[in-house]
Formats: structure tokens, sequence, C-alpha cells
């Protein structure tokens, strides 16, 4: 199959579009061979506000307009990415792309929820598509999975922490010990909440993406206004306090189910969640969606929800889907190798900390002896451990266990053969390795 | 777009064979309509090795053949699913299915790890693909994460605990105490351990699908020769115990990574890791991968790892990529809504268990007022919890907090606004719910 050099037309170049941008930079050669060299997606013009704005990215002058309009009109432009935010231009762009039969790819729930029924219809009229994977949950593949990973499965229920922000903020209430405007004041320090935060704490950023999940899974577009939303702006240290006491931890959840008789339950609230569960893991700005299927059983997917490297990936992962579509034929959508080879590193090579557990007989100076081996080696020991069995305080063989800092395993392996080749050590030294992860 | 019907031949017709056609019987029209109503995938032929074998799922007798080859070359098979496991007769239905152009699904982690290099130039001569989502950690979407979602992203590293019988028997090793032949034998007596779990408890299950994790990310077949593997065979108590102690737990890791100058680690073995880490969360028999990618950051997968609905459900998964790319134009490809309109719920009727917050004055009679209140309501209570703040024994209010058993939010509201216009309560109650999910 030949190569098909595919045009992209960007709108909006702040955070997330200038991270697409350097995405398909630094990452294009892979790109393309994964896709087998069939495909070859390039920036054909990018629509800004303001052409004179210092900009850290660095894309050739002549590609920037700012016209949006040129950009979706552009005959080498094949696919729209709509990267500006918001309801109202946003949705001229998307409308007119769609009218151009131009594929569209949005990273913006706000727009799909508020005003998917119209931009839906449009999509089915013009044969023309949406992809919107980078609008729920970041780099979380939750779109594909939902439409194609369990398209033969029943979605029973869907719970999401799916606002960074305010994750952040009920965290260190939780952690902390800080008041909401404290820990507001320190997510907005951090860069992890907006100059204005409305949206986040309101509940409604969580709750446009939770509308889109619905809609993914039970194929209704759904009303905003008939969604309960609360969010995170009243909560109060008192109510963190008991939760604490009572086991519980807080978390902004979107709750998405199913009922037997085909309705469904959509609703973002702040809510308790015993602390033992996984959810109540999911800390920071990280984002996680757990899921209930009927085939597939539980699932959980967890990851970054925002930044740009994370929107970038999604974006541009909707971006290569969306080329595949416009090929031909559609080929081998199957894996190929594309290198002949590759090093694999030799195991010896490989280092991490160790445990290593010796049997040896209760003598003195045993301790002593394989303490200097392990000096010799130049392999430093970072923890050891002998415990007398207290049942059984004369017992002929002791457990030593010596916890060691990281080396090449083939080093470990000459030094252990050293020790085992001491008369007071009773069977061969066992280990595993510590995974600093 | 018109519907197509697209063939699909069985090869195999055992636990995964017969939850594949469940599936598709059960689930038909959802993913119907997910696809728009462009493709109809109708299993044609299965082929199996005994005809007279009783089976618990029904499928038409004239299907079925012992007869790989009939299913392969018949003329209405546009598809083949290859569930017979092996790496012999397995070998030779991929290939001879490729050679007739014929895209195959499969779930044979062994095959590919250890045949791939030659299954895959097939692949590519024939521009025919082999798609085996079902092969690496069942039901989740691993492989197409990979391959389709962190397209535009240079994976760093996976982690993955991607063998459930090992982790099963190592949970069991450390929570309830058991030594490895009881874990063991409890692994087989629930159906978690195969007769004969050779292959899971030497590591190599696992090392097949770290080897194809690693193909995938990395793009070249791997000699499996040259990959350090260890079991969890030979893990003892003593070294269970010893974790425990030193703050870790121990899980059977597939690691592999990419290093700066190309090559890769790649390693299977009982390793040990820091207890409060993420991954040791990962219990009885579900999979996990942590991945780190370099726009994405850090992600995480889990979900279940074998059994026939999880395993279905990926095989179903490509099967239906599959048909989408014998469809003549890609067509619409994106999301459509397929549903002019469903119920939502309304947010009164929704049921959880509650927490309730009231400020009170403190005075006798009090609490009795309120619970008077929720039990003519038939609101029933779960627990209380009112302290008294030490350092102000005398405030002039008191929280007071009551843990509620599950009832429609309509009907707490209701009784919450009586609580309200109680004189003792002097600020609006705050409502928490508990989700138990």
């Amino acid at each position: 199959m030949s190569c098909n050099t595919i045009g992209l037309g960007l709108v909006g170049f702040g955070t997330v579009g200038s991270g697409v941008w350097e995405t398909l930079q630094r990452n294009g050669a892979l790109i393309s061979n994964r896709a087998k060299g069939t495909i070859q997606p390039e920036v054909k013009k990018i629509a800004v506000r303001d052409l004179k704005k210092q900009r850290d990215t660095k894309a050739p002058a002549e590609l920037f307009t700012t016209d949006w309009q040129a950009v979706v009109s552009d005959p080498s432009v094949d696919i729209v990415v709509e990267l500006i935010g918001g309801t109202t231009t946003a949705y001229d762009i998307v409308a007119a792309a769609l009218k151009a039969k131009k594929p569209v790819v949005t990273g913006n729930k706000a727009l799909l929820a508020e005003r998917g029924e119209s931009l839906f219809a449009l999509s089915k009229e013009m044969d023309t598509p949406i992809h919107f994977e980078a609008s729920i949950a970041g780099a979380i593949p939750i779109v594909k999975a939902i439409q194609d990973s369990y398209v033969g499965n029943e979605i029973n229920s869907m719970v999401g922490i799916i606002n960074g922000t305010s994750n952040y903020i009920l965290e260190r209430m939780f952690d902390a010990g800080l008041g909401y405007d404290e820990a507001l004041q320190e997510a907005k320090d951090l860069g992890y909440a907006e100059a204005d935060p409305t949206l986040d704490v309101n509940g409604w950023d969580a709750a446009h993406k939770a509308i889109l999940l619905a809609t993914l899974a039970y194929g209704f577009t759904i009303d905003p206004k008939k969604v309960y939303v609360r969010g995170i702006e009243r909560v109060r240290r008192t109510d963190i306090d008991f939760a604490t006491k009572l086991g519980y931890i807080m978390k902004l959840l979107c709750i998405v189910r199913s009922n037997a008789d085909g309705s469904i339950e959509l609703r973002t609230q702040p809510s308790f969640i015993p602390k033992q569960h996984i959810l109540s893991n999911v800390n920071g700005v990280f984002n996680a969606v757990a899921l209930h299927a009927d085939a597939a059983g539980d699932a959980l997917f967890y990851g970054r929800g925002a930044g740009q490297g994370p929107t970038a990936s999604a974006v541009v992962a909707d971006i290569i889907e969306t080329c595949y579509a416009t090929q031909e034929s559609a080929g081998n959508r199957g894996f190929l190798p594309y290198k002949d080879s590759g090093e694999v590193v030799d195991i010896n090579e490989t280092e991490t900390p160790y445990y290593v557990r010796f049997q040896v007989t209760d003598r003195p100076g045993v301790i002593a002896e394989i303490a200097q081996i392990l000096a010799d080696a130049g392999i430093g020991i970072s923890g050891t451990n002998s415990p007398i069995d207290p049942n059984n305080p004369d017992a002929e063989f002791v457990q030593l266990v010596f916890l060691l800092h990281t080396c090449p395993f083939g080093q470990l392996r000459e030094t252990l053969a050293k020790i085992e080749a001491l008369e007071c050590v009773t069977e061969r030294p066992t280990v595993f390795r510590i995974e600093n992860i």
C-alpha cells in the first residue's frame, strides 16, 4: 500500500494544540512504523486568535491564520482538529467541518455534552465522524474501550473519578488536613486548577464527561438539564474528619448505571467510599473509570486525565484512527513487526535491589563472613534480618536475610556462588528482586 | 451504507469458543447498533475434535465439522477464529487462513510468542491481519491500547501482573498463610488453576504475554530462548513471611522496559513490591498492566485476564474490528447515537445509604426528636456519631452524624426538610451518599 499524506487543520494552538504538534514531530517516525508506512499525517494549517503571541512551540509561520474558516475550507486539510473549547465558535467549527465532509477530532466535552444531539445528527447526515477520545479522562482510552474493546458487552455500570482538580483538592483536605479554600489555592498555585475553576469545583466538568460516557454506553444523547450534579465547593472539613473517623474517603464520583428496565442512573456528586476500595487509591490529578460489563466483568482504567501530553496522546490517537479510515482499502490493520531485530539486554546486566535469604549454621562469625564477601564484591547492604525463632531458640539452622542495594544480576550471581561455597551455608541462597516501580 | 453479513469460522468450541457464540447471540443487536447496522457477523462453521461431545452451549448441528480445513476453505467463511491453543495444529490453521487471505482472530499467546516471526511475515506477505487482543490479559484491551490509543507514544515501560493463577496462589500465601502446595490445590479446586498448571506456575504463560507486549511496543519479534523467566513454583512460606515483615508484597511481575540505547529489558519473575504500590492491590485472578508512555504518562489497566466471558469479550472485539475492515468504505467510524431517547431516572428515585450531619443546639432530647422523624419516615439508622469537642465541652452547637440505610433520595429529602424545621437544628443538614461500589 502506498503512503498517503493526510492534511490536518488545527483550530487552537494552546496547551493541547502545541502538544499535538510536538507529539507528531517527536514520534512521527514511530507512528509511521506502527501504521506500516501507509499514512503520513501533516499539519497544513493552524488557526489561532493572536498571530503575534509568543509561543514556546515553534511551527512554521506560514501555517498560521486567525481565520478558522480558512482552515476548514483549505483543500489540503482532510481532518479538522478542534481544540479551542467552549460551545459557540467550537460548534460552528465542528458543524462547518462536518458539512464539508471533513472528519473532526475534538477534546471538547462541554460542546458534545451540551450540543451533541445536533452535532451527532449532522455527523450521521454527512456520514462523517466526530472523534472525541480526549474529551473524557485525557490519556485513558475509555471512549475506544466502550466503542470497540467492549463492543460485545452490555455495560452495566461505570464509576468515574474524572475531574483531576476536584480529586486533588479532596485528597489534600484528607491527607494534609487543609480546608477547602486552602486546598483550592494550593491547586491553583501548582497549576492543577485554572484561574477560574468554576466548572471543575461545581461538578460540571465531570458531569459533561459522565453524560458522554452514558451516551457512548447506552446510545442516546442526554439533556444536561435532567442530570443531577453537585460539586465539591461546599465540602467542609467537618465532613472530611467524620469520613476519616468512619473509615471512608470522599471522592467526586460520576455514577452511570443501567437498570433492568433500560432506564439509566446518572449523577455526579462528592461521595463516601470505603477506604479499602481500589478507587480510594486514585490520588492527585489522576483519573479512573471502573466499569462492569456483562462479558468482561470488572475492569478499571487509570491514568492522567488532563495536561498537555496526556490530552495530546488522545488527540493523536483519534487523528491516526481517522487517517486509517481515509485509506481506500483498510489493508492490514493487524499488528506487524517493523524492525527486523532488536537487543534484549542480558539478564546478568539488569539491575535492581535484591532480597537474599541464606540458611546458615547458627555459629559465631557467620554474618561477618557473608558480609565480607558482599563487601569485597562492592555490593552494599541496606538491611538485614535474622530472627531467632522463639519456639525453637536452639535450632540448628538460622534464616539470614539481607536487603541489597542495586547491582547487576550477574555480579550478584557470582558473589552468591562464593557465599554458597561457605561451609556454614547449608542450601542454595534464595533471591528475589525488589522492584521500585 | 448497506449491511454486510460477514462469515465467521470458529476452530475450537471449548470454554472460549462457546463464550464467543453466546456473546454474539446475547448482544448481537447491541453490536449491530454500535456498528451503525453496517455489519452482521454470523458463525458459518465450527470445527471441533469430537462431534458427539455433550455441550452446554447449543449451536445448530449443521455448523459443526471435525475438519478445520473445511472451515478455513469454506467460501462463506470470511474470518477464521482460532481457539484451540497449542503451537502445532494452531500454526497450520492460522497459516492456512492467512494464505487464503482470511483475517485471523486468535487468543493464542504461546503460538504468537513462539512462532510469531513466521506468522507475522506471512501476515505481511498476504496483506491479511492477525488480531490477538485475547492473548494478553483477557478482557483488558492492552493490545488495542498500545497499537491504537498510544500510537503517538514511545512506551517507556510496562509492568504486568498477567497470570491470574500465580496471582491467586501468591495472594493466598500472603493473606491466608497457606503454603505453596495448599494454595495451588485450592486454586485447582476453585477452577482457577488447570489440572496441569505447569505453564502458569513456571512463569511461561506470563512470559509469552510479556514477549508479545514487548513486540507490540518495540516492533520486533523476540526469541523466547533469550528471555529470562522464573515462575512461582519455588516460592517458600519463609520468604512470604519475610516480605510481610519488611513491608513488601510478592507478585509475579513481567517487566518490559526500553533503555536509552534502544535495547529492551524483558523478564518475568516473582518480585517484591512495596505494599502501598497500586499493583499490590491487584488480587485474586485479576490482571493488570501499568505502563509509562512519553506523552500519556502513567496509566494502569486492570481487569479479568481469563475466563469465558472476559476472553470472549476480547475475541468479539477483534472480530468486529476485522468486520469493519472488510467493508468497502470505512464509512463513519465515529460514535453515533442509536436510540432516539432513553430514560434517565429522577434523582429522587435513586437509592443509596447516606451520611447526614446536623448542627444542633446542645440540649436534652435532640437526638430523640431527630431519630423519631427518621423512624416515622421508615428510614433506618445504621450508626450515629456525635463527639463532644474536648477543647470546647460547653460549645453551643454540636455536630450530630447519622449513617442511614438505603432509601430513595426523594424520601430522604422530604424527611430532612422536616428535621430542618426543628427549632434545635441550626443550619441546613449536610448529606453525602455512601457508595457501595
